[in-house]
């Protein structure tokens, strides 16, 4: 039987006054977690969310990190809550963070960033508005509106709230790793609204992530930085090895070229081919957000298993080479390229490591240089795919067909989230990204901003979510 | 007949103490010429010269060339020199540069840069202690040497000291052009003393540099630097395209892959091929000033042929990707990759630039991308090679076996230095370089010295080269 939720919508449409007003105050708290001298602000935040979090009713906890790796400079603490503690009811984990990225007024912002700026059409532009004190708020807000209906909270709910998302989440996989059997165990499955839509218009509900290995290769030969005129010609030059090996390692339609990669990769099933048709997305949106159409594909259904399903390799750069404007006439003595491979089921991180440094020693040797290489992972994060049939899924679909009027996609997406993995593996449940901000919200870019609309029915989402999630059978 | 050079000589010696002294003056003035906030020093240097010189005896005049490119700053002036006016004898127009490398005391300088330091090993730091400013005071002691010891000056001498050498000689050009045929006309030959010996024992007379066309390679595709997850497998990404020209322009060894270009060079004609045996160089001289023994060629003879008289193809960096320390996931939007090419006779600098280009263009066209590529020269300048039988050669050769009791190496340079083509263009005379400083003197580097020797026994060569000059009959 469908969960009643007209009185909870009804309340959460006439209390959207005051959600606004609470995004505006947690907006207005410039809780920018890679600057040192906002640090007070992040805690700020985060004694901002347990006061709120108290006030609903919750029992809260001010978690301490410690230190900053590297540094004397306290860690903002996770804000760690529980809203109800009924053994009947199921229990459900959510995480989200109260940190954001850093903002100026004259990086281009058409407003002030850390002023909530409510426009006629609805976006309400700040920094943080949608990445991700919106959501995190959602959680607060469903809360607040049960309470006001006189509704029952329809599950326990489990709350981990960090500030150090948006430089490295320093800390919180030690904690999450720690309060699994503790402060996490009696949940039944986690949710986490931290990421967006596939387009504008229709919501989705996210099940797999890529996971990313990253590596640096370092030539080195000369003692010093040389004049090429001095000895162009005479030596062995560390950035021609480079430039030839990260040549070697993709084509420009993407082929990796490392034998033992593609080789990983899960074949598509009958059922996945079937899948990718009705995915709300197209070519010319994809376009739009590129800013050109220089596309590896042209159709959707092959763009979207690239970006989903299929690894890819991308050259970011080299450090220790002549990287500033003008002329210089330097032979680098020491060159480090610096590349990742997005991963994607059943890779073998690995695996996967033990290929590319087979395959770049070859590359290396075959140069017969007498320059040095060497090659490592600077960082190595495992992807993630859920099961979309489990119950934690088929609850949120059915939450949003009742709020949105329409089927989620089910989507994977390129990036990586990394504490998604963290949780599963630490409460050995299952895990639903549930995303309320849409495709154009701009998270890390100037003129942030999340939609007024997808911020209303985004909580009516949420808290219909923890309905359906209470009536779901177990499967 | 041989001049008579012992009184010369036992007067240098014998004031040896002041021109340390006006050395150690010269070194306090850090007329360092690339920081704005020291052109009053570099200003104050280009007096102290003109006043020694007015002191002398000589006509000076500071010749202002207007404001330094693209900011408010006034140029330092040329000093513009002479000394006698006798038609009856031969004229020899002398360059340098009074302006100095940045210093500072952290860099890593056993010494303050700005003091002269003698060592008890006769080293005497300090900055511009070789580069320039002790072989422009060579030409200034000289005459005063001369004075003292009452002989007269076997030559007119025509000086142009600049005070822009440093920081790419902004506005020489024009000036030598334009007195190509006034203040500079009635120049015989000229004499630069601004590059160094190739090694410490012997000296050289350098007649050949080579030039320098250096290029830029732009690829650009997304409106926008794009996040690896979210795009990486479905955009076709510049740092991919760019890094496979990259690899497509020299090998390990430096064999230029350009068609074109090595079909331009001089052949080895039988005279050169015992040219090469006699210079006082050894592979363990290069491979300390290397650091390291990652050298091309094994022996003496190749290496001073890559070095002196073949093209070389040097890859210095990227523009507009990720070049800093750590792990950026970033697909950049546009990068400019930098390449030059060292050129030697007879190369043409169009014939060169076409080569380039169309090679460029078909290794893009071939990689079949989406992606826009552009390659152009950020700036070309010409090899150098004059005759080294001309009897401004011969009599530089002369005074060097009778100063220093050792026949001088004919040496040509890998490096280019610019102003050298231009004064023998503007003024149809042939040019030679005559340094003072030896290889181990670190021009640009931390603890730059001149030797004592090479500075006292400098000043009795350039004196002596001039009476040689007075005596040589015209070839």
């Amino acid at each position: 039987m469908a969960p009643q939720l007209d009185g909870y919508f009804q309340k959460v449409d006439a209390m959207s006054d005051a959600f606004i007003e609470r995004l505006r105050q947690a907006v207005a708290i410039p809780s920018v977690s890679s600057e040192a001298a906002r640090r007070p602000d992040v805690v700020r935040m985060g004694h901002f969310l347990a006061d709120e979090l108290t006030k609903l009713g919750a029992q809260v906890e001010l978690r301490p990190l410690g230190k900053q790796d590297g540094t004397d400079l306290d860690l903002p603490p996770v804000v760690l809550a529980r809203y109800g503690n009924d053994k009947n009811k199921r229990t459900i984990l959510v995480y989200g963070h109260y940190d954001v990225q850093p903002a100026e007024k004259t990086d281009g912002w058409d407003t002030e960033p850390f002023e909530l700026t409510v426009m006629p059409d609805g976006r309400m532009c700040g920094r943080g508005s949608t990445d991700d004190k919106g959501p995190v708020l959602g959680w607060l807000n469903a809360i607040e509106a049960h309470k006001a209906a006189g509704i029952d909270f329809p599950v326990n709910l489990l709350m981990c709230f960090e500030g150090m998302e948006e430089y490295g989440s320093d800390g919180l996989d030690d904690l999450i790793n720690a309060e699994g059997k503790k402060f996490f165990a009696d949940a039944d499955a986690v949710c986490i609204s931290d990421n967006y839509w596939l387009g504008t218009e229709r919501p989705c509900l996210t099940y797999g992530l890529r996971g990313c290995n990253y590596y640096s290769v370092e030539v080195w030969g000369p003692g010093a930085d040389l004049h090429s005129g001095v000895f162009g010609g005479t030596a062995q030059e560390p950035m021609t090895d480079l430039v030839r090996i990260l040549g070697s390692l993709v084509d420009t339609d993407g082929k990796i070229l490392i034998p033992g990669i593609v080789e990983q990769v899960a074949p598509v099933t009958a059922e996945e081919e079937g899948l990718y048709d009705n995915i709300s997305f197209t070519m010319e949106t994809l376009h739009e957000s590129l800013g050109s159409k220089t596309t590896v594909f042209d159709d959707k259904k092959r763009t979207l298993m690239a970006r989903w399903r299929n690894p890819s390799l991308s050259v970011h750069g080299i450090e220790g080479a002549f990287s500033a404007p003008g002329a210089k006439t330097v032979i680098p003595a020491k060159v480090i390229g610096k590349f990742s491979i997005r991963t994607v089921p059943n890779m073998d991180i690995d695996q996967t490591n033990a290929a590319v440094y087979r395959y770049v020693e070859d590359v290396f040797k075959k140069l017969n240089s007498k320059n040095n290489m060497k090659v490592y992972a600077q960082h190595t994060g495992k992807w993630w795919v859920a099961s979309p049939n489990h119950w934690n899924f088929t609850a949120a679909a059915k939450a949003t067909e009742r709020v949105w009027g329409v089927k989620p996609d089910f989507t994977r997406e390129g990036g990586s989230i990394p504490v998604t993995l963290t949780f599963e593996q630490a409460t050995g449940k299952n895990v639903l990204l549930l995303p309320m901000g849409s495709s154009t919200d701009g998270a890390h870019s100037i003129n942030e901003k999340l939609d007024k609309r997808n911020y209303i029915e985004g909580i009516k989402l949420l808290g219909a979510y923890l309905h359906y999630v209470a009536e779901e059978p177990m499967n």
